[in-house]
């Protein structure tokens, strides 16, 4: 994490997913009503994961251990101040998918999931209150949004770290004879 | 193009957005009514993709011709089959993003900002139509996220050959000789 600066990339997911101040006050303020069907949002969650081989396959045998680490963000999706900290704690997290070798779809798609499992409970909590709905799916859209852009952003980074590992391994090349070039080749004209 | 196969990619991201036939009916069927301000949300996109001074960088001083790809887009959205013509094609549209270096997170942030402005004009056209709204959302947020998930495992694949391009031209490696080195490491024990 030392090659991302956070204060930028907070301001920058901050704005780019629309997730403002009065946002993450509605989420705080929901949190209450919605709170005691998450644990079904994040069952639901994996039950779906479990029948797509291709995710199935880095769930399997330990489902019960990531629920608890997915509930846990889920609920503070409605209690975060989504600050700096909250920024280098998704950071992390987006790293430690990487680290797995999660690949880098996962993160939206599972996204996706959550957002249509929320939308169904905010929808019908709220129905027949078109502005609180709107509200607060909005709210939600831009909060999924900002973790989703933070996870991508250290994915992005730590791939082609890794990437770039895995190139000075097969080429027997050391890190230090590479970075060398690497400096020659960024001073060639053209 | 080669390296992927597109009936598996197509059912995976299928399954994974859950984007089910009645859900691409649901999009059919609510076309003719969303369709006079569709027009409305790409105008807003790029509004708001301005006001970023990262995404900016990408769209100044060519916004006109952007809005005309991403409005025939957003109708498809609403008429396409969603079947494998589909899926290559937008494998395609992630490609073009590579080459012009747009950064990997600009696809969900991207889809975020579509899907909330596409939110606020089905919850208020089918305002107090509770069952309908719902049906619509969940329908737009698989669609969404199909879209999203291609795209991002186009960027994947290529993003990485670029990379691995720009290592042989630090090193001065011929591929030839790279290919050779990695079929040795890939049969190293260990």
């Amino acid at each position: 994490m030392t090659d991302v600066n956070l204060q930028t990339l907070h301001l920058y997911t901050r704005q780019f997913s629309g997730l403002t101040e009065e946002k993450i006050q509605t989420l705080h303020e929901v949190y209450e009503t919605l709170q005691p069907d998450l644990q079904q949002v994040t069952d639901t969650f994996y039950e779906q994961l479990s029948l797509i081989p291709k995710t199935k396959a880095f769930i399997e045998g330990r489902i019960d251990q990531l629920k608890l680490t997915h509930i846990a963000w889920l609920n503070e999706l409605f209690v975060s101040n989504f600050d700096e900290d909250y920024t280098a704690k998704l950071y992390k997290i987006g790293d430690v998918h990487v680290k797995v070798n999660l690949p880098v779809e996962f993160v939206s798609g599972a996204m996706s999931i959550i957002q249509g499992e929320l939308t169904i409970l905010i929808v019908q909590k709220y129905t027949g209150q078109t502005d609180k709905q709107l509200k607060i799916l909005e709210a939600l859209n831009s909060a999924l949004s900002f973790c989703s852009l933070v996870m991508q952003e250290s994915y992005q980074t730590s791939a082609l770290a890794e990437e770039l590992d895995k190139f000075l391994n097969i080429t027997g090349m050391s890190r230090k004879l590479f970075d060398n070039l690497a400096r020659v080749y960024s001073k060639k004209p053209g």
